[in-house]
């Protein structure tokens, strides 16, 4: 059985590997995936969209396991979802929520059953104390309601909404990768019927003519637009860093127009 | 069979892939988990500590190899020490002492049987040439006396004391984490007795009033006490980065009073 | 099947983890070991070296996948290359090419068999749309033959020459390393009869006499000289980081002369 880990803990401690120490003291024939531990500390929104993205590519029955969480060891509720044969484990602060947005879970577990978690428990790392039991547990085959109590609801993030007017679309950076690629909230369908080669698109003074097909389209060092691997408008600098090229941050607005209504009116 | 690596090898070079491909053509169902390959370069005690602090939540049996080495290829020793049942591998130069403090090791050998070695050996990696494939070879079953001759003792590192006055107690930084979160050699049971609302923690000019259970205890931004993950006092910023805030470094004093002393004297 | 990754994704996002989540969807039982992800981005010469000193310390029968790939989405062809019993897959811009150098491979195959691409294909991410996939499916068992068409050639980098005069080697340096150790062209071969006690190694102003045998034979703080576990002539400083005391950069050249011959010719 595969558990994924997704963490803010970083690789400079040992962390991260002493929650797959305890998964191995559980199940020794568990295989652990990490999808990343480089999550900007305690960044739920980029825990939430990595795994959004990234859930998709592993197979149905799969454990993921998220622990961006600035409220351990206070009222926060640690939790599992399970949602179309696969399974979601965290604290409950939104950081599972995207990979499911729109969905109806299947359960959703409050994991207050201590019999499945590490004793003692600190109030500082339950990654270590929850989260990696009882996702060794489940990967045992222990059913997800023996590990706590039903809840009806959990906690939801929203994303920033893409703004739609006549004459431009506009939304905003939501993820700087480690190329210094921007990532928008934009995607691929929000661009339905738009002409690829007429659209222009905005980041405060940088204005980019045309969507490309990939990076090497355009010259090093010049900016490009691409739908990126996650399906989102995304901005680079083509062999270079978009986001050193232009400070841009989280947040930012991106404009997307037809090049013919700027310039002419509509057609 | 289950081999941890931690090493100060860093991420950036192909050193710790080419150690795991060594583990592999001896073993090919040995199981490898990194502890992390991001100890400060040549910081043998940031080593010794993290094994101190890890290797209880690894199953019995578990071969843990650590590679902190400036003395490479030089007269130091390469050993392996067993005790409880799990196995120590790694340079006779105190990185592995730490996590059996105070225990009597059941068996110390000195590595020196080249049989079990990579050849040709180089002089600047044995990662590669000693520590892995001898891990492989006794993961694989070969007993632990084959590796090389018996000795009676091995070189042990010293965590500076904690000082005991009638109205405080004086630790130091011992631990940075890549939260920047300020790890003392003060250990919970060092606190015993004491009433955690009342203790105050000082760090240079930083004054903290009494221990918190967790971080979300303090405001973000904020300093806050706690007894961590590792038990020991930690000194931290809520959702924000204590070595940051103070340019705190290892070997910085840290004190506990009890807040009533200072005020008052003894009650 | 053993499979490797090589890419410079970096670790802060999760572009390496769905790449192992494709594979374990197509393979539940293939090892994956990262060699690294981390080289410089865009930087194929890096990724080569990596690959040419890196893959001989792995079983026969090794699926080595490197993604190191500006071009990703362009005409650049995806390419196998069977050599000596293992696997080498990527971008075909040289990035394999090292590894075998003067050698003749197997089998080389341009990777156009869309069946065992993952679908929908973005032109951006072929690293989990091509080669993360074909890898997983060769470990299966598919036949090299059937991902695709025959090739004759593939793309090959050159390695800067080393230049021998008659009284003095000048060779560059090729590689950085994570310690600042600067690994030179100049292989262990290259120093063949020459009195390893008498040489003098320069780099800029940076004078080294001799050849140590490793690095604490110099005192810390002080650049010494080694061959090192890549078989390479590289500059360090002991304790300490080269390229941080030096400024070095790749290509800055480095030479190596008999001292006697510098002081009173030849003897």
């Amino acid at each position: 059985m595969l558990i994924t880990l997704t963490t803010d803990f970083g690789l400079q401690d040992s962390f991260v590997g002493i929650m797959k120490g305890v998964i191995a003291g559980i199940n020794s024939t568990a295989a652990v995936i990490d999808l990343t531990h480089n999550i900007p500390a305690q960044d739920v929104m980029a825990g939430a969209l990595t795994l959004r993205h990234s859930i998709r590519y592993f197979p149905r029955g799969t454990i993921h396991v998220a622990v961006v969480d600035p409220g351990v060891g206070s009222a926060r509720r640690p939790v599992l979802i399970e949602c179309d044969g696969s399974y979601l484990i965290g604290p409950d602060n939104g950081v599972l929520s995207l990979a499911i947005a729109g969905k109806k879970p299947g359960l959703i577990v409050h994991l207050a059953n201590s019999a499945y978690h590490l004793q003692p428990m600190s109030t500082t790392f339950h990654g270590r104390d929850i989260f990696a039991p009882v996702a060794a547990h489940l990967s045992l085959g222990v059913p997800a309601t023996a590990l706590g109590r039903s809840l009806q609801t959990f906690d939801r993030l929203a994303l920033p909404e893409v703004i739609r007017a006549a004459a431009e679309i506009v939304g905003e950076i939501v993820y700087i990768d480690g190329f210094g690629n921007l990532f928008t909230n934009i995607e691929e369908h929000d661009l339905t019927g738009l002409p690829r080669q007429e659209i222009e698109i905005t980041l405060g003074a940088i204005r980019i003519s045309g969507l490309a097909s990939n990076y090497a389209a355009a010259n090093a060092g010049n900016f490009v637009a691409v739908v990126n691997s996650w399906g989102l408008l995304e901005i680079a600098v083509s062999q270079g860093s978009a986001q050193q090229n232009t400070g841009a941050k989280i947040g930012d607005k991106v404009k997307v127009r037809i090049a013919s209504y700027i310039a002419g009116g509509r057609k």
